[in-house]
């Protein structure tokens, strides 16, 4: 018996998980003396206990970003006060804030066409639980994904194009919309999405290219990069805004390929690297840790 | 509409699977002259067309490798006849000969415990027809994955250790063996497999191990991680042999991490390398890329 | 003319280097409520504008790191005063402090022995104002080094070991302990320091060793590397401890490798990590971003 | 004493290195049976011993590339014969050659501006011997090289441009025609070559561009690089063609950056990747390994 022992599992305890839930603040505002005092006073004042604060300053622009997290219990005010009583604070130093709570659980969509891996990838993470995310509805131009919605219990919209783009674009937003979708995933969907979608869900709707941004914008980025004789390919995850390929990058990745491969084995090299880089984009967009600032991020630890 | 296109698949044109079947010779023996020209000639005197031919030669040892592959439509032999024909050569040189054919679909089984991610990768990438193999069966020590297995209509067999581990390990074999399965994939399969066991599947067995070996042998690698404060995890797929995680690796992979990452964290990161990695080595297997040579290996690209 | 433009130089403007000197406070002390709070208050009381401030919990011990930076301009007290002005808060919550500031040039030895590829490497990024740090001397157990270290105008000590290793140990500590030496640098210096001399300097060596520790500890990690088949490589920068490559690790990378290198090959492969790796690693250090904690390190961005 | 052992050098036999010298055949032709058969008789049936064979078959355009090397004692023709004894095979499958040989060293010149990172380390592996070429000058628009290159025992040439910059480029083309420069390295030379200039150098101009190309063409990538927002940079050395930065690829990587990574410190840690790939790339010419073919390049392993 001795001889078969088992390995024993990687299990471990989760600590910081018993603190219950809290809330984090993120911040920008013009650069000044005295905000991240301020902002911890005001935290502690208040019987908050701060877990987590991280803060960046822009110098170029002149721009100071933080996240500060702290746990709920202990804090003088409810959860649906805080955004007024912070008020004055931000007023003070002319912040942009956004509040969020370790238990906010979005609605989330995600947007497939025919291409399953990133979508696969999606369904598995949120069924074992490593999303703080409602996986409310995929919805997809093409039918096959369907029976793999299904047996993860996740509804499936097939709205297909035919020939009016334009009005399977206006019937996704409805269905969003008619959805409360907070959160847009597009897992691979090869649609432009209009203007009007766009910006309906501001810094809302994070897209997988697979390419290293900015090269090979558009279409078809293995065949360019082939065609082009790199020696490393990209995926990179950004929130989507109004011009093509062109938002704020969340996160990006790369594998060496050598002149052995092949349009159809980049294709197949590059869905793995699109898988990971989606996947973690998402998570740390999730976690809060995301200020989009115009066209760049801040991606805190 | 013109503000709506579709992005466009990347549909590669698959140009080298139009050749038909081929066979793949993969050969070592000691070192010599006239043995690439020797085998080349044996490949184009009968009509063989090479279309891939790669040689390794350690000098440590002495020890010459080779990987040449070529069509099967117009060689003056059937493959059945193709060792037999070989002999000669194979004897006047003392080689040791492997013969394999792209069409070949060997049965394959996994073994999975209780982590799902790894087994969820292949059945996927089995469904998608990017494994050049017959997954035919998933077995395990727990019954979890029963209704995923049976979505994907790959047959599952739950054969629980108990308090009997021996006679569990007696029965997989049975099941592997009455099944003719001819390559065993350990799915992060918690279990260590009885000499037996391996001794009757040489260099047919891949295992995925959650480290980057030699480091880390064993039970709880990410937690042994965690304690030595190492700033990168990794992963490792090796063929399994009588000794724990010391078999010929065929890959290896890692990620960074930081002072941030607990044990918990350190499992999340490393599920995303351990599926990457394990597809790798099983792809290169697949391909008949990989020559084990004591407790080395040779991957050609 | 047109035809011949510059591609003109990557000048950035230093604009955060204008705020002047700063002091940098690290703390590590049993997790609390109100140190953040508490500490941030303390600097902007006193006048001091925090520009970096970034903490972490470890929640397995349960003790809290920090570090935070202010700039020392308008700051109510002088630099020389700070030990004593910040002790209340430090003894309230039981602090380890340490007090660095930004224009510190700590006196720093580099040891090397005959490879000269890390010796080189700092030689000329300490030559372009890279390390903010002195380099006052290299001492060696070979004489090769002299020339190249009188090119770059850095005095040279050539200690030989001939057959009295304990007797050339002392004679390097006296040295640097004669040229108070602050922070001492092993750019692969074959010797292992005597208890004695690792004592003197506690988390003031850094050394870079060959391979990714925990894995190949000791003498030829290459050749352990070729013997053991892997199929990555690595260095490992890390703070010197009485137990040979077991103190924390600061840093570490790797490289792919193929079984087409050699132990000369991944010789050759592995010196540009060490020369990074070992770069990075005292870089991070010189910033007064490195806590060690026990045998591991807390490395803030 | 015991407590003083030295760790030992990594010394590797180089047992390769006896065979002698070698012949290389660098081979590309339409795709056609026969030709792995033929080149291996050609020299099996002339006495010389093959030590490496790769291929590689470019499907797409229906190329085949061949690197083919042998010992030359033994062989029944000397090395210059080899170009006239191998012509009939050449012609019968209309193929290119490049003949070379292991012990070539092809009279290298290295230009570089300001910037010494890259000259640094060519001058240090030159010196070490790393490199299979002879390092016969470094030229400069600038002066400030000209003591390093006096260090290592290496002509430097001062060619200011002044205000005659296609007088500039005419020079140095002529300095390098006079001093029979067979392979010219841009070591961060920031000037643009003239058309006639790289025709005269055909594959023989190697530039390091500090981006991942073809992002971020042209002056100034890292600042390109920042306001785009990108979380990676990189590194690309490439074949000089007559347009800026598009000819083909010889080696690429990246690193990952984050949001506090200013332009200033993208440019030092993009210089660490410079270094690393130019002599990557370098290295993987003067082996013998890099075929170009249009836009793109084989190199072999």
């Amino acid at each position: 018996m001795a001889a078969h022992p088992a390995r024993g599992p990687d299990v471990a305890p989760v600590a910081w998980s018993a603190v219950g839930p809290t809330a984090v603040l993120l911040l920008s505002c013009p650069d000044q003396p005295g905000v991240v005092a301020t902002v911890a006073d005001f935290v502690w004042r208040n019987g908050g206990n701060i877990v987590h604060a991280e803060q960046h300053t822009d110098t170029t622009d002149g721009v100071f970003f933080q996240r500060i997290e702290f746990e709920l219990e202990g804090f003088a005010f409810d959860r649906s006060e805080l955004a007024d009583v912070f008020d004055p604070v931000a007023r003070r130093f002319g912040m942009d804030v956004t509040i969020r709570f370790s238990d906010d659980r979005p609605r989330m969509a995600v947007l497939a066409s025919t291409a399953p891996h990133c979508l696969v990838d999606l369904l598995g993470r949120s069924h074992a639980g490593e999303l703080a995310a409602e996986l409310a509805l995929v919805a997809s131009n093409h039918a096959e994904h369907e029976q793999l919605c299904g047996f993860f219990g996740v509804p499936f919209h097939h709205l297909p194009v035919v020939d009016d783009p334009a009005g399977q674009d206006r019937a996704m937003r409805q269905l969003l919309a008619d959805e409360q979708i907070e959160l847009v995933v597009l897992a691979r969907y090869m649609r432009i999405l209009s203007p009007e979608f766009v910006a309906a869900w501001p810094n809302r709707i994070i897209n997988i290219h697979h390419s290293f941004l900015p090269a090979f914008v558009g279409a078809q980025p293995y065949r360019q990069a082939h065609e082009r004789g790199v020696k490393i390919i990209g995926a990179t995850a950004h929130f989507v805004t109004a011009e093509l390929d062109q938002g704020p990058i969340i996160a990006q990745d790369v594998a060496h390929i050598t002149h052995r491969d092949g349009v159809e084995e980049l294709t197949r090299k590059g869905r793995d690297l699109e898988v990971v880089v989606l996947a973690r984009a998402l998570r740390a967009h999730l976690d809060h840790r995301v200020l989009p600032w115009g066209n760049r991020t801040v991606v805190f630890d």
